[in-house]
């Protein structure tokens, strides 16, 4: 693992010398984590040609230097920034890359003030994500483990379903298998949202009781080896009436066009276009309120986002959701959502259940 | 509770007029719904004396106007900051209030490069975050609650500890435990390390197996209510050495100095400084690798930081930890912490749990 730590530092390196920076700071968790194996969630990283230092706190010194061989772990002195700056200036660094993204203005400012005069700092946005979305076979290893766990907890939880359980008790139980099943837990706040509540895109579980003749939307993900997965059934209880039955299979469809569309070569918004176009057949492209989807990977959202008129074009390595919906106010929402590989030729869905209506 | 949201609202609106701001935006979800009971994860709140407005995307509008009566709900269009920017370029809004901490600088840029050349964007810190700091009565019932179920949440899981279990499995059930009992969840990663690992103040539960003649550290905390707990116990499979009794004595006795210091007018650094002070005696100040403690309330880390040289007073109403501790690289950490209330005079610990070292 170590040696795949040191080769992506390297392509950081390459990219530094491309936009002739002398040195990266790297303040962003998912991406320390992933140049270096280490864990903790405070730092900053920095990235030179002549090697990597991680300056971080007393909580973390231990920590990193087990983690993240090959790395100088500096012990922060005083605030993270000014810390940090500091360093900068005894090195006698002059351009300095930071991603403007990631940055507060406040942070920006105390390392200006700490980093001396011949500091400069010069935007270099996403150059960790840009290398992160392609992933190799090691980590589309770990993400089709991470989908099949999440599909697999998903068929538990339907066994559960039955009018007068709660959404908080099913969720608990979807987060609590998770563990059980080896995942290091929930890649975000599991989404279980009954009747009219299923019309909330990220409603959060609450009290409310299923019923009979309702919509659940179940949205959950693990985290497995660091890597996340998301994926999203809707289901029935009891028999639904024509009018549900003719939502479901719109987004359905929609979500099988969207599939198919997914290759390398083709922009996230054509993608996008895939499933926004088959509702738009049915009459519902209004009802469809979010995008089709977005990267997958150390984040549970990460580039690229497939969303209408985005023209970035998928590669070969991409992990991507699929996940189109329908939600009618005052009476309720499905979504369909998969985990997508794409690969130099056509697409590999990493999820293994399956899309049509379930009824309970 | 909307008339709790006008009031806070108002209170921001009072600080607007002291500080000759217009408008302030707030971005920071727990800022949100401190002042709307709006629970969504995106979106900017633009709070001016002629009323509220938030913008948000079309995932969470139905969510808003259900959750946040009296708050005009916009539709963001395109990306969120250049959507402000117009939105308050639209207005002839001129001196607009921003936390640079909570901005990044990207999203500065984005927002000065839409609202027009007449919008000035002024620094406003923490405006909303000094007001939460002061919990009222009903904050402070419900963080009751929240401690005490932590408290009892990690009193079940003793039951659990025993030589062959994994820390994953103990953490797994505490979480699952939580959820069962009424929490919305875990207010942060449930920290369960054991032998050699407990040296690490922020330790991942792992697949490691407790063994015998082990220290183990349980960190853990619920959201109850949206309000948050975290509280620590460090307990002994089997009899520990008398080295290990001394440690936990030095931070039992840390503990309950730093507890005794806490009451209004005093500073954060003399709370700090009483823990520190008692370790110092044992010798052991050079283990005791952070801060004493944190303020608690809507985020598990909060206002105000009770670390040395911490001049900012504490006052009725705020909630905080007291949580010292001795890391000993290679050999094991002991950490014990509570939740306590700043009362007018004198302190309410929260938590209700024997700080008395537990043999198992």
């Amino acid at each position: 693992m170590s040696e795949t730590y040191t080769k992506r530092r390297r392509n950081v390196v390459r990219e530094l010398h491309r936009r002739q920076l002398d040195c990266l700071l790297v303040t962003h968790p998912a991406n320390w984590y992933y140049l270096t194996g280490f864990t903790g969630d405070s730092g900053a990283l920095a990235i030179a040609s002549r090697g990597t230092t991680l300056i971080t706190d007393g909580r973390f010194t231990i920590q990193a230097k087990e983690e993240a061989p090959g790395v100088h772990v500096e012990l922060q002195k005083g605030a993270l920034y000014s810390s940090v700056g500091e360093w900068l200036k005894k090195r006698n660094i002059r351009r300095v890359g930071y991603d403007p993204e990631q940055w507060t203005v406040g942070q920006f400012k105390a390392l200006r003030a700490s980093s001396g005069a011949k500091c400069r700092a010069i935007e270099a946005r996403a150059v960790v994500e840009s290398q992160r979305t392609s992933k190799d076979v090691q980590e589309l290893a770990v993400m089709r483990k991470a989908a099949i766990l999440a599909g697999e907890v998903l068929e538990g939880a339907l066994k559960l379903l039955r009018p007068g359980i709660t959404e908080i008790e099913i969720a608990a139980q979807i987060e609590y298998q998770m563990t059980k099943r080896g995942a290091t837990g929930p890649s975000f706040e599991t989404i279980v949202a009954s009747g009219k509540r299923s019309a909330l895109p990220h409603a959060r579980p609450t009290s409310k009781c299923l019923r009979k003749n309702e919509l659940v939307v179940l949205d959950l993900g693990v985290i497995l080896g660091h890597y996340c997965s998301d994926i999203t059934r809707t289901v029935h209880l009891g028999r639904p009436s024509n009018r549900i039955r003719g939502w479901y299979r719109a987004v359905q469809e929609a979500s099988q066009a969207a599939t198919a569309a997914v290759q390398a070569g083709v922009t996230c918004g054509e993608v996008d276009a895939a499933a926004r176009g088959i509702l738009q057949k049915y009459g519902l492209a209004d009802y469809f309120v979010h995008s089709t989807g977005h990267g997958l990977g150390l984040e549970v959202h990460e580039a690229p986002r497939v969303a209408r008129g985005q023209a970035i074009r998928l590669e070969a390595g991409n992990v991507i959701t699929i996940e189109p919906g329908v939600y009618v106010e005052g009476v309720g929402g499905i979504r369909i959502e998969d985990d997508v590989a794409v690969g130099v030729r056509g697409s590999e869905v990493l999820t293994r259940i399956t899309r049509d209506l379930i009824e309970l």
